[in-house]
């Protein structure tokens, strides 16, 4: 997010994110002044100054690029709905997104469970900070875990069962998606009703919690995990994402651009 | 709700209504000692001390009998989802669950809309306290009033469409359900997302909220809208619920029964 209106009602009070005047992305769409935004694939770019963010010394460049897409879509709901001391909370996936939200919820001192469809990353979940690791491809699961959460991040883009996961969520608990699933989703009003549970959703972070979240990392010595690549690396690393196999986000290291 | 554990984490923080070992209620199910509960059709009836409730001086017996069912259902999510000054609160459905909606959220000086499928009821409406009466029908409707409100509680049982509700809400606004639906619910999860919504559902109120809402009805002078019948003639009140001809509730007048 490169701007916004700046006096809509959502502006003024730091979610520029949800303008209603309409926030305006990084890459290609027409900016305020009409001209269209070029993306952040550059050794320079011009954008307003309240849009403007200090990374704190001690982060790592590389290891602060996604911060800001993937570590802030994270942070702000893990901060809106309570993540911390005694909180139950569970990320689903364990992607790009998923690897910061267990990283700050940990950081944020909750107990974190990962919910993946295999156990095959979680040696790296628990490195990461989560203190459970469990495979949803396995029935006893759902059953085990029941009514136990207080939040679960969904951060898979693809549609799941969200009956099954808000069965998960103890009474009052917030199931919030940070992913977006193309088709429609279903679910039972039943669901909902019988724990007085909240299904969410969340889209990245205002500037001033963008900059908070960029200060909390660099406090708890935080980064993105990365593998830098060249810039004529890219369509192999696309072929890599779409195959799942990046831990966790690709960063362009824009020295080799030319 | 005539019992349930006492000790479970929610019966602990007196939300009995979500009882990990399974509230009971009133009517035809199991209670903890064994036998099954008769329902309040009667003169007298005998439950646990821990869940008999004082109704106020002030609230006529009839007028305060559907507050233990629709006034506590609509309190309890107007309370806990913020209904107040400033507030923007629509309620779904102007029944017997939407005309306590639009009362008690009037009485906590909520600006209400009321969202009916046409004006016939318009009157009531603005009777009970609604600032703004709109018809769901009307197609104008969900464009005039998108991302207006705070709140919306959902009174209707039937299957709505969720994303032309969730498009009603302001940033951080919630829908919620209390009714039921039977069937399944479609949503698009950019519907969530695109606001930071909720969608969320709830479950009449624990003991001491419903004592709450029957002392902030005293004191606001509330009652519900009753037609009082005599047991007689329940099959005819029946037939007349079915076809929606009741505003709001009917209430039997135990004094006949025999």
């Amino acid at each position: 997010m490169v701007n916004s209106c700046g006096h809509c009602a959502n502006c003024r009070t730091g979610d520029e994110q949800y303008c209603l005047n309409g926030m305006v992305g990084t890459y290609a769409v027409t900016d305020r002044d009409g001209t269209t935004t070029q993306g952040g694939y550059s050794t320079h770019v011009v954008v307003d100054a309240g849009f403007v963010l200090r990374v704190p010394a001690g982060i790592d460049s590389a290891a602060a690029a996604p911060l800001l897409c993937a570590g802030i879509t994270t942070y702000s709901p893990l901060r809106r709905w309570g993540a911390g001391p005694g909180k139950q909370v569970a990320v689903v996936g364990l992607g790009g997104l998923g690897h910061m939200a267990v990283t700050l919820a940990a950081a944020m001192s909750a107990e974190v469970t990962v919910l993946s469809q295999s156990l095959k990353k979680q040696e790296d979940g628990l490195r990461l900070g989560a203190a459970h690791y469990a495979a949803t491809s396995d029935p006893d699961t759902f059953a085990q875990l029941a009514g136990r959460f207080d939040l679960i991040v969904n951060t898979v883009s693809a549609a799941v069962d969200v009956d099954a996961y808000l069965s998960l969520l103890a009474v009052d608990g917030a199931l919030v998606n940070v992913g977006a699933p193309a088709e429609p989703l279903s679910l039972n009003a039943m669901s909902l009703i019988g724990g007085r549970r909240t299904y969410a959703g969340s889209m990245i972070g205002g500037i001033a919690e963008t900059q908070e979240m960029l200060d909390f990392c660099a406090e708890h010595g935080i980064g993105a995990e990365v593998e830098v690549i060249a810039a004529d690396a890219v369509n192999e690393a696309y072929e890599r994402v779409l195959a799942s196999d990046v831990r966790y986000r690709f960063v362009i290291d824009t020295a080799t651009l030319r």
